[in-house]
């Protein structure tokens, strides 16, 4: 019998004592033990819920235990859970989490600790909910030089997107649907300027490439400002608009990373992950292409995944699992400004300034576009380059395209 | 240094070589030891090749040889691979393949040989090639009730209906290009009938559900006879024809498996998986729905699983993975023809004859379709029933409909 404790009892954790309650039997034969939960940290007394009678308050309880072995820590945010991660850890106890801010920022130092007392630091959840994809990456891609690796990484925006191309709902009240069914925060800033897809993007460059990236070397830009317009003309050019996140090699020892909205093929089996799913492709020198879809957020789909992360501690207790990254180094991470690629770009402007400054572009057309509206899409080129040619003009819109 | 052994160098064979060369480095970071080829086992010298020096021809000096800690069986079939798969096992070798006709037929009694020498048998390569699914559902779907998995498991067959359905290419035309591509063999029997669709289901089957499933319980229809009739029909109903391995629970202890044509939808992620990829989607309590996409076959993606499998076999050589399933058991696996499903159907026949026998259908037309020629989808249905409908009409085609 192992005991584990779960710290933050809000969607998440509920989603993990439930799912270790109901399928109690297959866990156990999974794990070759039984896992009990012993403790459930809390703020509230949680009086209603089954498993009142495990809420605790002090989480010096869980620390001093020597009978917890495995600690879910699912409170979110970088302070408290930082706090009480590093404890457990040095406490000698592995922890599993759901908490992409943490991972993201700490993850480094957070896996140094567990490796040097033997634990462990698992956080499958922490990017595409209930999708594998930690696991895959660092087990079943370990003999490929992977050199790529992008996808939908968030949920709520990826649902507001799927209703504006599929219903032609603007963005605002696509956001407000996705509030009302639960899908976006009252503050939906982190979803929707791409924040969290950036987190992601950076853990999941940190295990392929093997090196920490800072989150505030990532360039971020999110889906405020996506309009119809931009819709209707992607879609006249066979093309969808996708938030992703992207992170690539750009030469030895060098990465790039960043989060944007992209044009992506309607042929590429991303653009058909719609609402809140999830699509993460991996490119690598011996697989070639593979994809990973499913739910990337939720109760259960998270639940998941932090739940066969503690099967996994279980089966390790007394050894190790290959994790880790190494420590930043300057120069490594490289400006996702300097990639060169196709633009979408819709202006206010005249065709002669068009020709002037882009040269040959492929234009395209939607119904009901104004008399001065132009897009087109340009020739491979740098954000830079872009910006500087589109200098005289008056941009509305501008957007990779990923071919 | 770990010291390994290649038996068979054909196309997968010279692929693990080759892999295992170019990533020499990054395979033996994740591994954390070096990884060495010492031997491979072929029929002929492979004069021209770079890895002649390594080639023998019996098989014993491998039996023998205590530094062989792991060993990888790529020969393919259940005769002499078996027989060298269960002598590396009793050596206490570890045993990685992409063999699934052997996994399919005697991975139970083999991973027992495995268990009881504390030693490994993986085998990743084995279904969806490249794609990582063995792990991802014994691992990180840990925590699920798994209650269905089904897929495309076959990319010839995959290549040659995605020709029929975007091209009109007919299926002797179709079969006849992957022949020349290198996609089918010559005798393309094993791939066109669903009888290596059915090994891969019935080995998804064995890890998902924990239990031995005969392949010659599982009934096996392959794309013989889909017709480009049937592709326009299913195309205005809004489906495509793909084969399709499937197994799901019917009730408390029991599960069924088979390999058939289905009409699936458009707007489905797997109805977009073509070519000769692969796509595997799986159903748990938890999770809900996840889907895995990738290359199912190829010497390169192949390799990428195979060489996972030994970084995995040579991070456990003192340790066992869990994996494994219990014997067959008389009446664990139910009749494919008891699943009440929607239909496909296409006749000559009076409409009066349809309507007496069928009651109310739903009629789809398509061009040029001669006059006494119906096509129509059934109300959910057994296959018995639907036989015995069908009894007195001249029966086209009949698929099953994925809803």
């Amino acid at each position: 019998m192992i005991k584990i404790a779960v710290l933050g009892f809000g969607t998440v954790g509920s989603g993990v004592v439930e799912v270790m309650h109901e399928n109690r039997v297959s866990i156990a034969h999974n794990a070759a033990d039984e896992i009990e939960v012993k403790y459930i940290l809390a703020r509230s007394s949680h009086a209603d819920s089954p498993y009142a009678h495990l809420v605790i308050h002090d989480f010096s309880l869980i620390e001093q235990d020597p009978e917890i072995r495995i600690v879910v820590e699912v409170i979110g945010g970088a302070t408290v859970a930082y706090d009480y991660t590093k404890r457990c850890l040095l406490a000698g106890k592995s922890v599993v989490t759901a908490n992409k801010e943490l991972v993201a920022t700490h993850g480094q130092e957070l896996l140094a600790i567990a490796k040097e007392k033997n634990a462990n630091y698992l956080f499958e959840a922490s990017v595409g909910g209930g999708i594998p994809i930690i696991r895959p990456i660092t087990q079943c891609l370990a003999a490929n030089e992977i050199d790529e690796i992008y996808g939908i990484l968030n949920g709520t925006t990826n649902y507001i997107l799927t209703e504006m191309i599929q219903c032609g709902t603007s963005f605002d009240t696509a956001l407000r649907q996705a509030q009302e069914k639960g899908y976006a925060e009252l503050d939906p800033t982190a979803d929707i300027d791409g924040i969290d897809a950036c987190r992601k993007i950076c853990i999941l460059a940190d295990l392929c490439f093997g090196r920490h990236i800072d989150p505030h070397d990532v360039k971020t830009r999110g889906i405020r400002g996506v309009d119809l317009a931009d819709v209707a003309y992607a879609r006249s050019l066979g093309y969808k608009i996708k938030l992703l996140g992207r992170a690539l090699r750009t030469g030895d020892g060098h990465i790039t990373a960043y989060v944007a909205p992209h044009l992506i093929k309607n042929s590429s089996l991303l653009s058909n992950v719609d609402g809140v799913m999830n699509g993460i492709v991996v490119h690598g020198n011996a697989i070639g292409e593979a994809m990973f879809y499913g739910a990337g957020a939720g109760k259960r789909p998270t639940a998941s995944a932090v739940v066969a992360d503690v099967i996994d501690a279980a089966k390790h207790l007394k050894a190790r699992k290959f994790l880790g990254w190494d420590e930043p180094m300057p120069g490594y991470v490289t400006d996702a400004d300097d990639l060169v690629m196709p633009w979408y770009v819709r202006v206010r402007a005249s065709l002669t300034a068009i020709g002037t400054e882009l040269g040959n572009v492929r234009f395209v057309t939607r119904r009901g576009a104004p008399l001065d509206e132009y897009a087109f899409v340009t020739a491979p080129m740098t954000h830079r380059h872009l910006h500087d040619s589109l200098a005289n003009m008056e941009v509305l819109s501008h957007y990779r395209i990923l071919d």
